[in-house]
């Protein structure tokens, strides 16, 4: 089987056959197994009590707000159990002893494998309906429909569909060197995998060649794909690749990248062992934190598990 | 390199980090080597000269339309030339003798291979700006930037992006049989690989397991990408696997499919060369036609090019 990164592996069924009936999914709110996950400004309540995790309610508490409209979403269903995400807006609540508000980020490493995948589902879909309120195509407020897959325009009868946005992201290798850069965001010496969006009218693989030619200069012949993650912030594809470099000459677009360089497979793999520390070092190469799939494909090519 | 299928191979330059600068896109409207390809309700035109190709304009006689705000994107540069795609209306214009009016899905096999990949990037991006006319953060008329990548909202400010949707397509193989399916639409006798629309929070693998349970209740085991193919009715991004089937009872959604059964290599081998037909045996199976990467996948399964 293919590696499993962080925010894939969603345990649930997600009946998406089922989901227009609105009949089922109302039943469904009535069932007392049903759980609802509320996201405060897309963020969970995360439990710390033997092993930290999501923050699971009945639908009890969260009927007030499910009937006034807040975006309700039928994540799946698992062992009898149905799954909601509810977007009980950005108030702030209070942390009690064993209940904390976190950043999807900071909670998916903490959790369950198969509960940071829902979180990841979750986040995704409160987030484009939150974005997504009119209709695109005539102006006109739009609906909520089959269980918060779809939303549909009253006026135009446009249905619109959650997006999905694809990126590549790519090390590109030529002998024992590859190739890495770093932004102007982030402050210091964390270098990653190159990385961009896909475009209407290219492969995958067509916009690895891009985007590292864009970003370094660097030509690159063959292109092998490795895995994918979802990454929802606010709803990417990240698609991994190893790229066969050409060239070797660097040419950055100074606007896009603050530095990319070459590193040896040394170098990198001290900087996984230091990304995976808690107190890096100040100004020593890292590399972003093991939930990423740029750390991921980083440290297999490093340690010799793939090639291009 | 990887299978270059229709609708890739793009061989212009996007200069996405170019196109921002409004100034030197104007300016390239005025270099008499630019060529504009005029979509009339999103068809182009075809010339039948000595060879089929696209009918590549000068800016003088489509200068109105522009000025008037139709919309144009600055698909890439080559050679010295800037190539744009103006969206002509839909309006229908006569063809003249050797000029046809043609559906990109029967252009595309007429026209060089890296034409047609212009020619899907052209009828994406001026399809999703005619779907997408309104900022659907907040309802009000969004305008068209950054040589036509980007949509701004003056209210809200927001940017909004051109979708690329991104579809997994999978042949599942058991042994010597593989899995193919037949929709409800089209009438006959055509089969061809499941495939289903990705979700968020889940990866391609995942969702190639999805789709073929969904659509058939066969479970998959190992899913090995294969190739990708742009496919711009509208904006999908068709990604290619084959999947090792788990189980062999066929249990379909009869509201999804009309008929999905096995088929072993010599069945596939005679529906590739069925389909290739211009005449075509009524009630004998067949595939899409060449240009789909479905029908690749499976020709190349059935000739023991690719295995799972």
């Amino acid at each position: 089987m293919e590696e499993i990164y962080c925010f894939a592996g969603n345990p649930l069924d997600r009946v998406s056959q089922r989901r227009q009936d609105a009949a089922w999914v109302a039943s469904l709110l009535e069932n007392p197994a049903t759980r609802v996950l509320p996201l405060h400004g897309l963020k969970p309540v995360v439990r710390h009590w033997s092993a930290a995790s999501l923050d699971w309610q009945g639908v009890g508490p969260w009927r007030q707000l499910i009937d006034s409209g807040n975006t309700l979403i039928l994540l799946g269903i698992r062992g009898g159990h149905a799954f909601f995400a509810l977007d009980a807006g950005s108030t702030e609540i209070a942390s009690d002893n064993g209940s904390v508000l976190m950043d999807a980020r900071a909670a998916a490493p903490m959790i369950d494998g198969g509960e940071a995948a829902i979180l990841a589902e979750a986040r995704s879909l409160i987030d484009w309906h939150d974005r997504h309120r009119f209709c695109a195509r005539c102006g006109a407020p739009s609906v909520v429909a089959s269980g918060g897959w779809v939303r549909h325009c009253p006026e135009c009868k446009a249905h619109h569909f959650p997006r999905v946005d694809p990126v590549v992201i790519m090390l590109a290798v030529r002998g024992e060197r590859c190739l890495l850069g770093r932004g102007h965001r982030r402050p210091g010496a964390r270098f990653s995998c190159l990385a961009g969006f896909m475009e209407p009218g290219e492969t995958p693989e067509e916009a690895v060649r891009r985007e590292v030619l864009e970003e370094s200069g660097i030509q690159v012949g063959r292109v092998r794909y490795l895995a994918s993650q979802p990454w929802p912030f606010p709803s990417s594809l990240m698609m991994g690749f190893l790229g066969e470099a050409l060239t070797e000459e660097i040419t950055i677009d100074p606007e896009e990248l603050a530095e990319v360089r070459w590193f040896d497979r040394d170098e990198v793999r001290a900087m996984v062992e230091r990304s995976r520390s808690d107190d890096p070092v100040p100004g020593l190469a890292t590399l972003p934190p093991p939930l990423a799939i740029g750390h991921q494909i980083a440290r297999r090519w490093a340690f010799g598990i793939d090639s291009v």
